[in-house]
């Protein structure tokens, strides 16, 4: 499907809006693109030369974040944070992206927010050098409250594959390496939301506690995309995990082997004032904001302490702050969070 | 992102139906699949031996077709239907496919409606040896009317780029071959369900006109793959189109290169029963039954006159039923319905 059939966009007097779409797809044509824009389907081929390619594929959301974009009324910034969340999710197999596709519905959607939308998405495929491949939007007013959107978007990746991180190389005595967040990425904005604007009754242009940052600006920070941090070095680590839902706890497990256990600790670094923010004001528990939030901690790598000092210089090299928040002890296959 | 994570799914009380979940996405692992369900990227490899593999790639929903499925508490044909409709976008570029993700997201989805989905999502994708690589499964009570979903999904497929179709083997002379449809498949629901509960009054168990099965029957009819009908003569084919929203002229003049225009005999076919009941009942033009509806098309093959016998044959094998409608003819790029 294209991205205008069937979705009952009314496209006349948005002509400018269309072609500021068209544009923006276009601009993220790469030299593996094939085929042309409206096909049925779109085309990309396998990067020449591979040995073993393998595709390394994510389908995901930005839940809530949507609802935060819409009342402030910005579109852009989450159609990044699609990409760059996907871009994380591969990178932690050792996988370069080479396409995206989204998918975007609601219910009276403006070909202007549309437009907004795929802009922020163009951007972060472009800047990862990633073809928009096709895109699909649905208007569906018996389904979507009105006004509301829902955003989704697949990304495919390649990597050589025995080159693949699964974790599998993790071993005792390896370092843990936290890489910092821009804020809440794209998880537990149904939580933080309800804190912000039921309990503290703020409104968008409020200051938000000590952040120095409006709630908007505090609540829409773009997710990050740690490619460039991390993939100078990826045949160091011995596994990556990208923090998203389930905190530190719940994605570092993933990728732990049968006799590793993570020991984080917890006085290696302070969670960003967002979060002390949120946890005093909301009254939650240090457990509960563990589950739910990545507490200033987006990446974390897995890797054998000799490697460390090249991985953090790559990343300050990107504009990361990274730091050693822990380290893999033998033991069940489990995260613990040290004494502090 | 895995399927659970972030979700906001109660899963308590539920472990047989996520049981279920977990053996039906198993099922669908092939000889391609890599790594482990859980990661936080699905993993196939690009199968062996191809020359230039290049990626053919579809993200699509099924519209409000998910509102008929819930009304009636079917949950699983949905799933072959986004499948299915995927596996058509991809075919009409040669390609097989490999992979498949899902996107479910609602508000007050059960466990037990998720797992019927991912049931119908997987049994399409068994069907076709395709791995279901990943799923996001999503609850946003602010977004999604109660009681509501959207369904969306991406399919991956590959094809040697020199044999990947685009239509520009098209050439005046060529044959229009059309594959019968089952029913709607997944467009034109919106007027569908007005004319049908609206207008018409009917409930699910109702008969529908002259169809010889109830509403629930005839609107939930799984959308069809051709991929078995065609896939054996793929090499012989000059192009295809799978007819979607904007039906048989908007989706056929989408293959169509310069200086071929497609004419299309109406005398060729009967639209089924359930096309003619919705004109009459709902009064629609001939003209916006062509727009929103297949009429009984789900798919056109253009091909060379001697090519036709084979393709009928590989189609009858299938169980599908083929006609030639109509031809191409030298002029611009346009779909015209003769005068009949």
């Amino acid at each position: 499907m294209s991205r205008y059939a069937q979705a009952g966009v009314d496209l006349a007097g948005a002509e400018a809006a269309k072609a500021r779409i068209g544009r923006a797809v276009a601009g993220t044509r790469t030299a593996l693109s094939v085929g042309r824009v409206g096909a049925f389907g779109g085309m990309v081929r396998i990067p020449p030369g591979m040995q073993r390619p393998t595709l390394v594929l994510s389908t995901d959301g930005v839940g809530t974040k949507v609802l935060v974009a819409r009342e402030a009324r910005r579109f852009d910034t989450v159609g990044e944070d699609l990409v760059n969340h996907s871009v994380n999710d591969i990178l932690v197999h050792g996988a370069t992206p080479i396409a995206f596709m989204d998918y975007i519905a609601g219910s009276g959607l403006e070909v202007e927010q549309i437009a907004g939308i795929v802009d922020g998405i163009a951007r972060a495929c472009r800047s990862h050098a990633m073809a928009l491949a096709g895109g699909e939007t649905a208007q569906m007013p018996g389904l979507y409250q009105s006004g509301t959107y829902d955003l989704a978007g697949t990304i495919v990746g390649v990597v050589e594959e025995d080159r693949a991180l699964h974790g599998d190389a993790i071993v005792p005595g390896d370092v843990l390496l936290g890489y910092a967040s821009t804020g809440l990425h794209t998880n537990g904005y149904t939580l933080a939301r309800s804190i912000v604007f039921e309990r503290m009754g703020l409104r968008l242009d409020d200051p938000l506690g000590e952040t120095g940052r409006t709630v908007a600006e505090a609540l829409l920070a773009v997710h990050r995309s740690y490619f460039r941090s991390v993939m100078p070095v990826i045949e160091r680590l011995h596994g990556l995990a990208h923090i998203t839902g389930g905190g530190i706890g719940g994605n570092l497990v993933r990728i732990l082997p049968a006799g590793c256990e993570a020991v984080v600790d917890p006085a290696s670094w302070d969670p960003p004032p967002l979060f002390v923010t949120l946890q005093q004001a909301g009254q939650v528990s240090t457990d509960e904001m563990r589950d739910v939030f990545n507490l200033g901690v987006g990446l974390i790598a897995v890797l054998p302490p000799e490697a460390v000092p090249a991985a953090k210089a790559a990343a300050e090299a990107d504009g990361v702050t990274t730091w050693q928040m822990g380290d893999i002890r033998r033991g069940d296959p489990a995260v613990r969070f040290a004494h502090s």
